[in-house]
């Protein structure tokens, strides 16, 4: 089985490959090649048994697509992304990538032998969603109403998604990810980035900057279930999806305050008392238009699986990018 | 003030521009230009100190949008579009229009001078939702899953109208007509030809097929009705919009059988027995998945109004295509 990451260096993309590569397997067959692609050359890998070959290109770029395409991979894992701050700030990068790019992809699935329909796991966002929404929860049948450009080059992927598998194009399934918490690496610019940075910084030993108030609620997964959400997606019957290829994913509703709490409870006040409250008036603008809780009941159904609690979350980070062990 | 109408070729377009030029203003404004636009050359048209072009063209073909945008319309009703049958039977033809040159459009609005912002009246479709329907009626925040590659792109067509809206590229507001009810004209292929044929064809005094159920239900507004959704679109306040840029029109959930009784009552048993039942598994089939009935709150809540009933919606077509008389 030949197995191909669009957007292999992103920090999903790479878990994702980790993943692959130490299971050497993908739904009970043996993976013999896989492809990883991004604008940046992803990182050289070794696998046994596994041909990795390694690409950078622009998906947007003539012909692009169709070379990947060529290659004949069985599964897509379709990650590659402008981010949603620079596809606000850069209108054309956003389209041509996120919108283009994508189609591109498609196209060149459908302009290729009959015979061939690879399963492209697309990867969403919860950003196809915008306020205002229900005190309940956003439920699997309420309606896309992005506000943002990304939001809505992610809506309209999925649209497109469905309808080159209604027409047997292509074997698509969407998957909108929730807030990935707890990120590794340095802290970045984006206005979510406090919700992994005042678990992350803290665990590292050093201060964090908490810019909102402890009742903001979001929506978070960890990275792991993360991955374990694209590789259900993967292998899973998609015959039960019906017209409808994108679901939300479950994920774990939680205050900020409930986030502190704990990181209180699993690495202690200390730790906790690393957080320094300086309120920003503009990111708590942001954020409050973005959605605080969803009823995923549709993906639960079909097998998705996330965190049941917010210690969880963080002791994932602690096993996978701390070696396990807390902290001095 | 310069008014363009996309797709003035159409039964709805041609309706529209009787109306604006009757009315030789549009919100107040006196109309001096109008452009009309389509991919045959729209009827030549005459009007009291109104300056008509007509153009033919294929509004996705390089250059096209461009040079219509340069007209620098104040507004532009969009209703140009492959069918929901063609789209569907050339896959590559509906995209390219009703995709392709929707945006096309928005984008030579984007790159035009930043002072020129139109209205855009944008005619999307109930085409934008697929089966299953909650049996009360879909609601205006039921998501969007289109079962035709006309509703994919409809829906698309709605997402970018909101995010260049947003944006403030342009001022857009897209509204999803109901099936148009009766149709003027000859019978055609269309599915959905049938609701209007069981009325118009006996009202001319000739025999129509019914090949449906009397049971089967469905939403309905006169062409009448439609020129007024798209005028009021035109010439509204669009901030109460907010981003939700789309609305779902009123319209008139009837059963076949409620729009038989109608015709007889206006027409009388001579007249209603004209209709030959002839059911077609195929064709019921395919109107099974149909939309019923919605909620239109929010159009309503905006000023948008339908018919009351369907002998209503029959008076308006003896009035408007047979001069107010029944015939024999």
């Amino acid at each position: 089985m030949h197995v191909m990451v669009l957007g292999a260096a992103g920090m999903v993309g790479r878990k994702l490959t980790d993943r692959l590569l130490a299971d050497g397997h993908l739904g009970g067959t043996a993976i013999s090649a896989m492809t990883l692609f991004d604008v940046v050359t992803p990182a050289a890998r070794e696998g046994e048994r596994i041909e990795i070959r390694t690409h950078a290109g622009d998906l947007a770029a003539p012909g692009q697509a169709e070379q990947l395409v060529a290659m004949r991979p069985d599964v897509i894992f379709h990650l590659a992304a402008i981010v949603s701050g620079e596809a606000e700030t850069d209108f054309e990068k956003g389209y041509r990538v996120n919108l283009d790019g994508t189609r591109g992809i498609f196209e060149a699935v459908r302009h290729s032998e009959a015979a061939y329909c690879p399963r492209i796991v697309f990867t969403s966002s919860i950003a196809v969603f915008g306020a205002p929404f229900p005190g309940s929860g956003i439920a699997d049948e309420f309606h896309h109403t992005p506000l943002t450009s990304y939001g809505t080059q992610k809506a309209i992927g999925e649209l497109l998604l469905a309808d080159y598998s209604r027409r047997g194009i292509l074997d698509g399934i969407g998957i909108r990810l929730p807030t990935i918490c707890v990120r590794p690496g340095l802290a970045n610019k984006a206005a979510s980035g406090f919700f992994s940075s005042i678990i992350r910084e803290p665990l590292n030993g050093r201060e964090a900057v908490l810019p909102v108030t402890e009742t903001v609620r979001h929506w978070h997964a960890s990275p792991r279930a993360a991955v374990a959400f694209l590789l259900h997606a993967a292998t899973m019957d998609t015959a039960p999806l019906g017209n409808r290829r994108s679901l939300t994913m479950p994920g774990l509703s939680v205050t900020v305050g409930e986030q502190i709490a704990a990181l209180r409870e699993v690495a202690g006040e200390r730790v906790a008392n690393l957080i320094r409250r300086e309120p920003d008036p503009a990111i708590d603008a942001i954020v409050s238009g973005w959605p605080e809780r969803f009823d995923a009941a549709r993906a639960q159904s079909l097998g998705f699986k996330a965190e049941a609690n917010f210690a969880e979350i963080i002791r994932v980070y602690i096993d996978d990018e701390l070696g396990g062990r807390l902290p001095g």
